[in-house]
């Protein structure tokens, strides 16, 4: 084994095996820790909502303290996680250049603190719509503790207010934990109204340039995507385009429908499961599989 | 950074952003713990398959000692997470008013260890379905210790006898965590008879009144779900209707296919992957898609 | 309860109720650990991009010392691993008859781990697929250090290089490790060639027998499955024969498709969403649902 | 070996066997727990010392969030551990007679908390005083931060105003710990007045009803103990008896002096090393060991 | 800094320089683990005082499923530590010589735990003598619970059954970890008998061939020791002679006292504080310091 | 409660009662971890002691490996914790005035490191004079696994070289670690000589301005302390005076004895047990105490 085990560290350090999958830290940060912001993103789900997550025993009068000792740990923890976001992202090689990279962060984390009550109260509305959508539902309190459609949109309410923020990385790394906990895969961009809500979720999936209205409702296994991506004159992909749906106000999608492109379904419409949409969809329309199948009798499949 | 801070304390703390996520536990009694209630099925995955999970050396003398231990734990661990479940769900205010919480989950956890056997006998069961339905599984071994389909199925015939018992959110909890770990849902109260396999499973959803048959068969991506759901006249939704599809024995739903509503899929029918059903199918059918697709030459997608 | 508790053991152990079920060990050799098989999968991660994963501030000059330790660590407990492979899948009653288990899964680790420099290449190749294909990358490192697809086919390659040696179990486990994280589930025993891109990948399985060229890209939900399969004249499932897909270079899946049975895909076809799939398909061919949907007024779902 | 596990275990579990060294727990309410003790006091020493211990990085505007919440934290199992600490001494039989053993216990732990300034102020003290007596010293931080003395003295003032409230048991525990760490053996019922400093410590003794006065100086290997003790008629010891030194303000005890019984160091006193003194020492004496030693050449020990 | 570490590496690989301080295991069996041992010890401690450690709420009906299945645990792990133990102290190269190891170590880990009722025995008279002797316990469950006395002989009295059934290295590391966190340093070659009481012990220490009767009591501080030891003709030290003390029944020995060489110290005498005793001592005897101390006014120590 | 909690935190977060014992980091720089200094001496203990801690199944061929990457460990950590010490003890207030620390940190790290083969050296031979000193030791290896004396003598062979690189505090923590788990408590600025040996060693005191030769060997509650110290005029203890004992080749020094001052202990001189030595004495010397003891009978004690 020995002679081998050199030659193989000897291969796996040459620099061209190297070059392409390494990352070389000019700025000697850490990489962003997915186990730091899976801590951040668990104490604030305690923050969002009490009782329910972290503590469980607060009154009125200790709230107080949970809430500012949670929130100064939040600060100084995220702020962190943000700065080395910038770096991971950056390509500057001089140390020298980025200066302002911690207090931006710090800056740019206390301005996230800020929306939080916005993002609780986008969060109520949810919980409201996953209790009135579901008849397994017994109280809204279930749809907090047990949902995963509740914890992938509190991954993606605060991923989305860090990436409407500009901050890099964080946001994704924090949509692929729900993605990876839930199935349900939102991108950080996309743009949800309130009172969303998405029955089981795995498999379901919204782009990064998505607009969904307020009361919205999506099942499992559906996909709100993109089609082929144009690509410039060096036949690189044209990045940033508007390339997913726009889902207007109250409509419905069942399971395992795929909707792809920029195209529009319009106010109330409902959407069948496994169908392939292409088009806009006028508002108030049901959409079903044309023929829906065909049934038969001994054909094997 | 601090004068914000304080505000948003103050802001976060103010009962009209709190009142509608927070959780007052009127009886001081805990939220369930996920870890323990993860701890406690591990420890019953181990009394259920002996040898696989949990202590691998165990001797036929040695066994009694370990399964009684472990019972033992189970059986205190349990009551106390089966009473935190009452008081979840419970929307008493005074404390006296439920003096038997704590005799009653005591009771329920022993009745459900008692079904201990059976559950067992069923993943039994399961097991060899697996095995026989597989051509990549080389052992029946492979498939308890490997499979996510055992595991879920793991976690869905213990959180089936809960809710039998009428175990309040502890069920649903045991459920969404197999869910979250395989991409499998199925809801505890449905009922699904013996010789059950699911194949790969992530995306599948088995809904709260499905009933299924003996020898069934499924893949993944299939929901078995319901329409849109009928509401009271206070425009609330009805809670309780049976409302999911019928799967008699001996039925093969192959990947993606979506069955809503109080449908019967007859006995021994196949349906194909990708359909939408909301009809009934008759025994001994094939579903497929009607025309399953369309074949051009360079239109882009 | 304590009555009740003994009655309850007593049955368990009966060997009626846990032959079916239960392992015995007659090597003496425990369970292969999913935990340990975690570390080493980690470990690996680190070693093949370097900086990403595991220690981030290596130099070139301190990355021979890393990669050699962390190769001497994995190559003790992997062959541990593989021996404990062997030991769950073996049927000898007697110790005796394995003397070379240990010798055997040394040497398959030593090869194992000269084929690295090998799996960090394809995975270099995927890595830019990954950023060439998604439109909402930023940098390649986003890809390496985020997206499920990477995490995914790191453990498919790793897996894929133990099964061509005939390792037994190990692969399996190293496949499910990732399904259970990223909703991606490719047997280990699938070919896939290089530039290959699963975006999002929540439900997308490929089977056993599959065959991928290069620069192939999937999306979620797609299945590269079997249709039923042949049994012999005792009724027992043929094992091993070719049932799944090929699918040829540069083409491209849509979200949930199925496509099933020993098809191929010929080169540069695209596949739309939903489509199922049991046919060949001609190269360059582009295949949609054949009526995509039908669009009504009013009809309710 | 299996026969003898089982005679061993039935051996084991005979009454004649256990009894004396079992305990039975008629209320049904845990054992003290030394861990959950231990976090209590470095809590606590966090609240005392802020900086030195816990978050490093408090400012004046966050402290007051960083102890509330701790002190809550703290509030809810101390109160626990003491209601523990009372079940564990306790002899009654009836659960019902001990109905207000948990209101107790809080407003026990209420008091001690109020006592914490107090607390506080004594330690500020010691600190100082270590500085002031220990060359080796360059700040009082650094007594703070890795002084035994400190720590011992830390845990020896929490626990003594336990004492002080009546609780059971658990003063004794969290004397034990600093005992085990830094072999500083102070019982908490021993009355130690301000300034007070231990100089290495390894192997002093202070017996429960020692009391030392302000400016008390000694060193490692110290005893203040007890003589024989005297028993009652029917044999058994008299318990509570006052039965320690009392040491006067600004006496010093060098390392390994043994003081046994109720006898009074005399104020400004100054004890040599290795003495043992069973008699009052007037004030501003000086004793050594009568004849020091005895030099002589080469007769072998 | 890169040169030098690579220098430093090279330097301390050098076998001249790792020779004398490293160790090769010819028979490629691990180290005796510390932490282990100490599970085992942690373990056999609830087995010994049911209900003070590990699991607090057995009852009659449970407490033989708990014992069994802790027995089966010990016995597994402690003959494998056992193993370790011979080979940790085998001389011999080659692994051929070695194959009953394995046998003899479960062997006489078997005989171990036959010998755990009367350990247990042997530990009630100790606690009983704990509680009669020292004033300051209020029952005899608080020195089961807090003592360092009767942590220190529980694992004493361990490490003396495995000591003398010639286990090698195994007691002496059980003895280290009551030592580290008592500061009572019990060799497990000396010989104890029953209702022996140690007050505080920090810095107690009895020799290898120590033999102390029945209802002994010893404080902190107190040495039974050798005197310088004799060497052999290669001047090598002679080991294993008897040099330590004998300590007949019913003596009690004060802090500090030192006590060294084959003397015996005679039925019910007393040893005062901090003398230093090379000679016998007759039965009934009072030893004091000659002249205690010397009282002066003013000298500076 | 709540009243009063609220109270209590106003009390404790008021300026006066916190400012004495709180420490402000002007620079922002956290705390030195006890943890990753324990962390460091553990894998530094690893790299000198090879197979016997860490890694146990090195090879000549991959031991550079594993040393070159424990050091690049250590390095980085211990460079951070060096810093960290140097914060600690700055008084400085501009973060501005320290720009050096980070460069001066790694500088000394790297110099420390550059010491190991001494420090090995130097502890290859007290592991010889363990065994040599020891009649209970069978192997060298014994010494090294088990023995305090050899734990607590790396931790200061390791500390004494960051002491005479003048890193501040780091040495102190390291040099308590060992004392809190042997009870010996050697201060890092002692200088001590080779093949030295402390038996049992708890409550054994070394202190700053110790001179220790070669080959000396001491027991368990020996002091080599100060007298009582000189203040300056303004009342303050002069720092940094030699005062403590020299000790010449070979002298060995009973248990319990008492050694003050910078008094010189001539080479080959044998101090007997408890005596109180606060005088040169001369080489070859035995010191005893003057009347060891005196025997009365019937005295009650």
């Amino acid at each position: 084994m020995i002679r081998s085990l050199n030659d193989i560290v000897e291969e796996l350090c040459r620099e061209e095996s190297y070059q392409a999958v390494s990352h070389r830290h000019s700025h000697e940060v850490p990489m962003p820790s997915p186990e730091k912001l899976s801590e951040i993103v668990e104490t604030l789900r305690g923050v969002l909502f009490p009782g329910y997550f972290g503590q469980h025993d607060l009154t009125p009068e200790t709230m107080r303290f949970a809430v500012g000792y949670a929130l100064d740990r939040v600060f100084r923890a995220l702020s962190d996680q943000v700065k080395r976001g910038f770096c991971f992202a950056c390509s500057r090689e001089q140390v020298a250049a980025c200066t302002d990279c911690e207090a931006r962060s710090q800056d740019l984390t206390t301005r996230f603190l800020s929306r939080l009550p916005h993002i609780r109260a986008m969060l109520a509305a949810d919980v409201q719509a996953a209790f009135d959508g579901d008849p397994a539902a017994k109280t809204p309190g279930e749809a907090i503790f047990c949902y995963p459609s509740i914890k992938a949109l509190t991954n993606y309410r605060i991923a989305h207010e860090l990436h409407n923020l500009n901050v890099d990385v964080i946001p994704r790394i924090i949509g692929e934990m729900a993605h990876s906990q839930t199935g349900i895969d939102i991108h950080p961009g996309a743009r949800i109204g309130g009172n969303f809500f998405i029955d089981h979720g795995t498999g379901t999936v919204i782009g990064e340039t998505c607009i969904i209205g307020e009361g919205v409702r999506i099942y499992q296994g559906v996909t709100l995507g993109a089609k082929s991506f144009p690509k410039d004159d060096m036949n690189r992909l044209v990045k940033g385009l508007a390339r997913h749906p726009i889902v207007e106000d109250d409509v419905t999608i069942y399971a395992g429908a795929t909707i792809l492109g920029r195209v529009t379904i319009g106010k109330g419409a409902v959407v069948g499961g496994n169908v392939w949409v292409t088009q806009d969809i006028p508002p108030g329309a049901r959409v079903v599989q044309a023929q829906r199948c065909e049934i038969t009798n001994g054909e094997t499949i």
